[in-house]
């Protein structure tokens, strides 16, 4: 019989947001009409549909896949086309940052590079994540057995946890604008997890996928905007939030040239040649009028209506952080993020919280607790909402506080 | 520093159809004019356009994403929205098996899921692959470090391995219709399979993306047509092949309810639901609008046109065979199959012959010694190209040999 991988077992049973939805299907079961009333800001998906010329560009797309001469069938690399890897490129250009198109890597959303990057490590390394953290960091490398340390993000630090020098680790997860919190890091803070980095020979995978939530201009959208990060940081970002394709599907990882580790016999080994590998033998490319729609993203067209989106969401934060203020609530997020990070009202616990907003006022949220130890006693409330049901979902939460 | 997982060390450095564009290039590089003939019926890769309700669909799909009100973001599961599992269901009810549309999970291609699948496993199995074999499933395994064991497909047994009852596997990888040999197991031949995992406890990982491609009645087109298959198989298959899917990426994988293990302490252990959590911290499905794509494959209009495209490369497949038959070379496939597997003439080895075809013929193949020990003296041509160049090709291979 196979054995199966029983990390497994010891991870909890579902993923976070679907336990969040079997908690919702269950109340919603018990009061169908109560149901019909459900906001949801819980699971950061979007709600604006995708800019037109974006759809023009995948419609466009898919009228070449139906044309011999046009007609795309397996990319080559798998890493995406260089129209795009240019197009992302150009990018990170205009807010000052040299990417190379090459080491630019096209995939199907950051959720999976996330997860699939921990591949190209060995098990026996010593996982570093701020806490509290967007679930898969941890999962992904408890799949593999890996120990998992954490560095505390906490209301006395702002959630922005720093690390601690005397504490060793190979591999971090740094998120700036942070999921859950919203919290950002400025340069001087990167810099110290750089050179942490760099002094502990570790590898940083930093998740950009909140950027173009930023709106202060000291704070870097990429983490490649300090100095030495190169030789230290794997990048993955994300059209998701930026362009508003949850359901699209595609994102982009930047693994730097620079970045090379030693293997055991003290060869010198190449992170962004293990990563094509990897993918190589276990992904075929993101699907062609997908990448022709991401593309249309980055033009000057694209820019124009994706920010249009931005600061709708944008708005509907100042909402949500208005209330708050209102009602003396402690919180961090909605300035350069879309997540608002609030203190549970009467220091009860996040799943009781979750309970009380959804049965009372039938909005739901995401339970901090979910995040990990430190996002106890917290919630994450988003900003993605419909600006109506936004500024609704904030009337019955003043209600029941 | 970050160890890494060594096990990439011990691997092949490049994917075998990199290698063999790398190839391709450097004679380009050196032969630009030649180069412009060049005739590749190398990698597996269709070149037929997309049937046109297919891209009308995927059209439709897109124009949802561009309205508000049916706008769709992140899916609940990740699993495949339900129009598409259950009309990949009823497609397999087309043929007399049944499979639930809650047991399959659609993916970006199997080549991913084949890959990933590997992750519930634990790394102490013995793994048991027919060789020659799709390069995937042997480099997937080796990446974890797991004992890889063969079972020869030669021109003895016509290239479909038979379990070997003296030797013990937990895992099992099969295909049939058979990358890179295009030979089929008959459903006896299967059942053989089937009751040697049931003794052993093993799974068999079943790889059907070619299933399309079967003419004969009595070849199974799925493993589910045989008795106690649900018990101890997954099946993978691809929309690549069936429809022209490999710029598209769309696929799906069968993991019945009924496959269940026992973990160390005892417990029953659902496959489905580790798979169901593997995917839930690494994937979140397929984009939207390539789902409703894939959906319009199985229309009764959309698989009128693709038996069209399957009909045409069928129709390469005899021309292939044809002149093989005519210059009396040994062959395998062609037949239930878009590949024609052949026996090099002259008895010289495959990467030989893969030299001489491009450089004397400006073709471009497979050498079968990229699959494996058993393909070393063989060959790999594929059916997917234009019928004028097909033709072309093989007057061309006449004149070399």
């Amino acid at each position: 019989m196979p054995t199966i991988n029983e990390n497994f077992l010891k991870m909890e049973k579902n993923y976070l947001f679907i336990n969040i939805a079997k908690k919702i299907k269950a109340y919603s079961d018990a009061n169908p009409e109560k149901a019909k009333n459900i906001i949801r800001m819980g699971i950061g998906d979007v709600t604006l549909p995708i800019a037109k010329c974006v759809i023009d560009a995948m419609k466009k797309g898919a009228d070449e896949m139906s044309v011999k001469e046009t007609f795309k069938g397996y990319e080559d690399s798998g890493a995406g086309y260089e129209f795009l890897r240019e197009a992302v490129s150009d990018y990170y250009k205009s807010f000052g940052v040299d990417v190379l198109a090459d080491d630019i890597r096209i995939n199907d959303g950051a959720k999976a590079d996330c997860g699939n990057i921990v591949d190209i490590f060995g098990d026996d390394n010593t996982v570093l994540i701020t806490d509290p953290a967007y679930p898969v960091y941890v999962d992904t490398n408890l799949m593999n057995g890996r120990k998992v340390i954490f560095a505390d993000s906490n209301e006395e630090n702002g959630f922005a946890a720093m690390p601690d020098q005397n504490v060793h680790a190979d591999l971090i997860y740094l998120c700036s604008p942070n999921n859950p919190t919203g919290s950002v890091y400025t340069k001087d803070q990167l810099k110290v997890w750089i050179d942490y980095a760099l002094k502990n020979n570790a590898i940083i995978i930093y998740d950009a996928a909140y950027e173009a939530f930023i709106t202060e201009n000291d704070i870097p959208r990429s983490i490649y905007e300090i100095n030495g990060s190169k030789k230290c940081a794997i990048e993955m970002c994300s059209l998701s939030k930026t362009a508003g394709f949850t359901g699209m599907r595609c994102g982009y990882t930047v693994v730097p040239r620079e970045l090379v580790v030693k293997a055991s016999d003290g060869t010198e080994v190449s992170i962004s040649q293990l990563w094509g590998r990897r993918q190589g033998s276990k992904f075929n490319g993101v699907s062609y009028p997908v990448q022709c729609a991401a593309a249309a993203v980055f033009t000057k067209e694209g820019l124009r209506e994706i920010k249009q989106n931005i600061q709708y969401y944008q708005e509907n934060a100042r909402i949500i952080s208005g209330v708050l203020n209102e009602l003396g609530i402690k919180y961090t997020g909605g300035k350069n993020s879309p997540y608002i990070w609030l203190k549970c009202p009467n220091n009860i616990g996040s799943w009781e919280f979750f309970d009380k907003l959804l049965e009372e006022a039938n909005v739901v949220g995401t339970p901090g607790a979910g995040f990990g130890k430190n996002g106890e006693g917290w919630f994450r409330l988003t900003a993605f909402g419909d600006r109506d049901k936004t500024i609704e979902a904030m009337e019955r939460f003043k209600k029941i506080i």
